[in-house]
């Protein structure tokens, strides 16, 4: 497909704005940028004095990822002066143009013009994958520095097969590990010793849990309880990558000294620029779309 | 979970049922067998002599995969004598009885003792995704005996990310190979590009296709049509694996040079013992619900 | 580095030397041919008419691989005519001329002009690696034909870990088998262990082999004698790889009932185009190394 | 093999003799301690009064790896009390008693009694490929807090292809990574391509290097001089795994602002108790080779 230049604004966010900043410049769009004042830009990228001009410059305007921690101002980390408040971005905002941030809420929705085409970038599937991949490196890394033993070799235990179960265990099996993964359903399980991995039925857990050295939770639900924790090798890492609450009863963990730690939004965290890649090409996907709707 | 010995009647079938009664024997079940008059079994297996015998011996029945190849007379391709009947077979089962072969139809199952409870082997999900593996390695064999290349480093394009696209991809990656994965959606390509393939989106094929030298179509429409098959390479050979009547026209392949083949029903063809052991996992798996059930 | 075209005169061979005769032209060189009557070559290749003309016309001369099958008559099963003699080739090299060829023996040195720059192709090392990756192929492909199984989960033993045994591990275990992999000492079982194969030590094998459902043996010594033979699965698959006589029993082996199949020179059988490239990949590197060496 | 109960002494080291000490008992081992006094062991480990007593316990005596960092007195780190002196222990060692330990100098050996067998532990080969596997993940660990990308679709370099350059590529691959290994000679460079990575041959190096975000040195020379680190691109990450004085000319680095790490002894560093482990299996090697020399 031919590349057509388009013009961003990019108001507010952390590393991983940055990094999508510098990649759709490099990509050859125009970029106007605010709340980004401690940050110093390449020249071909237009820094904007006040969100007013920001918001006016393009078609589509791109906010931060989460769009707010607080429900009420902008999550701009790198912004200095008063806080940027979400209403006031929201009524800048005119018809017919696109507003993409992460986490938009219905409550935020709301008080968008209806005229503006509005995507949570959360809810895309393309980026849910791809953040999957620096989630998986991520609790790698972190496996890697708790504990005294390699993962070449280890016994790895993986809770789930969604997304990052999938990624996760393809990598800890690049990286030579044994790699057990458990699931509900004989379909996941078919899936799971056709690329090589053993699998065990979440109900058979209790008698297999026992030999694992890291186990690597994805399953947002209460998987790892009291009782299944008993079973734990006491030397075995967990390593829980469901969203809050989680997956592990962590008190029952403490209680029996084991090492159990909740590792939330791993891209942003260990890979930042990686995760603003995954924005861009998920921002470029959407345009691409809006162009084949037109 | 402990085992329990179970009785098993087996009518007819080719050499996957030979392997499944040697399975299910080995597993430590009782078999009954019918409809194998050209083979001999091992002393542990009872052959009945008459269809009645084998079908009264146990209260699960398994008929051949498929079913049928004609509609009426069971496929049996080891039986000798007058082909047997589906009808005569169907009435002898009786309540609470359960019956399980491949592709059953709706018009069998009205055949059928309303209180027997039927199942559809090819139906099932984990039996469909284990046989994408022999599925694909038949692929991989034919590939490498149709052409003067290895697989290693070779251009190989897959049509299609579903079960056998899945593991296709895998195993002509293991195998070294340079695979590209073609897809409708921006997910599909996200998860092709974590595993390490290079995704294409369908509607760009015409401008990438050229270049391979290998071409799996698992896409059961038609995806090579003679408007695309224009752009491909003269050496290049296309092996499909979509059910019929397959996602190439053959008629402007042959016409153009191309060499396609329609390769279907290969876990049978290529890995009987392999394809009769998926079969009995997925046996076990429904004994396993029903025991369940109750 | 910069290319520069040179030309080069390739004197008999079979397919594999007509795609290295396609393959150097298209890397920009002339090529002069001769002994492939029944060959038809694309317009830019100068077909020699006469032997004298073909060998003056290059400073580059490339015999076939090998060189003779009888030691008398030049390996040209694409001639027509009176066989080649290897004397009448061997008296028109001149001073200063490169003559490279496959097995080009003592005897056979002794009767070119000494100011000639002779080199045996399949002594070179990086000719030998590359080999190795059709004839990996080739046994999978064979593994495939003879077999009711899969590779993907079988258990496969590799006897060696030399070139051939390296890279057929690698492409078993990227096919999903268990692979397992015999050596003599410590160092390769640690290597062996750490790409993700199970070790065996040599002389615990009568104890292990029993289990395995493929052997391929890549040791060029009597290994599988008729002791160790007792010990394979009837079903057992046995494929050697090692030149004659290979390191199998195969008296005792046929006794025994077991299927041992003998299966040299690959390469050239099953992917003569990859073998053109491997031989067209190690020419190129021994004309660098003569530029570098001047 | 049958296992033989067996005698070890471990005089000193750090946390991988812990996990050694730890191991030998677990397989069947008695095992006599000495230089470990603020590590609190199993019952059925023996800790000596002595280092006396200690030594005389067992025909085995196992000493630190590295046996001593000041040429003087033993490596100990967990010892309270006054240095344990390398000459002592050496004096105490008897006719026919094993001593192993880890660097173990000319000078060292010497002023122990010639009846005694001394092996040096890092002289073993497969001690030095097992290594490479924390080795390996060390480098992965400190690539991954280092950089904001993911190693995953990463360009990696790797300088050069032995134990190291081995098994830092197949798990680079393994995570995703794009993988480029830079050899000297065209046999490697093949083995190079089999394995799925792109060969570069060092000479070329200056023309390729720009383009890595992650470049590992495994050859322990100087090759990243300041004349190659000018073509480096600023956000590359160098980690330099090659023994002191390392591969890197780090003033150069420095100058032109490049992140370059020289990273040693990585096994005890980040998996200590895998270290261990690899200890054992060498010992536990050593011990039967030498029964199988009697």
């Amino acid at each position: 497909m031919e590349k057509k230049q388009m013009n961003f604004s990019i108001i507010g966010g952390d590393a991983r704005s940055v990094a999508l900043i510098r990649l759709l410049e490099e990509a050859g769009h125009q970029i106007y940028v605010y709340g980004f004042t401690t940050h110093i830009f390449s020249k071909s990228i237009i820094v904007c004095s006040c969100i007013e001009e920001a918001v006016q410059k393009s078609s589509i305007v791109i906010g931060p990822v989460p769009c707010s921690q607080d429900q009420v101002t902008l999550f701009a980390p790198f912004h200095q002066g008063d806080p940027i408040e979400l209403d006031i971005l929201f009524s800048l905002l005119s018809d017919h143009q696109t507003f993409m941030a992460g986490q938009l809420t219905i409550a935020m929705q709301k008080k968008i013009n209806p005229l503006v085409y509005t995507v949570d970038l959360l809810e895309r599937e393309e980026l849910a994958v791809w953040n999957a991949i620096p989630t998986a490196e991520g609790a790698i890394q972190i496996a890697m520095e708790e504990q005294p033993i390699t993962i070449h070799q280890s016994c790895s235990l993986v809770l789930g097969f969604g997304r990052c179960g999938k990624i996760l265990s393809h990598m800890l099996k690049g990286l030579g590990a044994n790699v057990s993964v458990a699931v509900r359903n004989s379909k996941d399980a078919a899936y799971i010793s056709a690329y090589g991995y053993q699998p065990i039925i979440l109900q058979d857990l209790k008698r297999e849990i026992h030999r694992f050295q890291f186990i690597y939770n994805t399953i947002p639900h209460m998987i790892l309880d009291h009782r299944l924790l008993l079973y734990v090798n006491k030397d075995c890492l967990i390593i829980d990558l469901a969203s809050k609450p989680g997956g592990v009863d962590y008190e029952a963990a403490e209680k029996l000294g084991l090492n159990a730690m909740l590792c939330l939004s791993l891209p942003g965290k260990v890979a930042p620029t990686t995760a603003g890649w995954i924005i861009k090409e998920t921002v470029l996907n959407i345009c691409e779309e809006m162009r084949g709707d037109k």
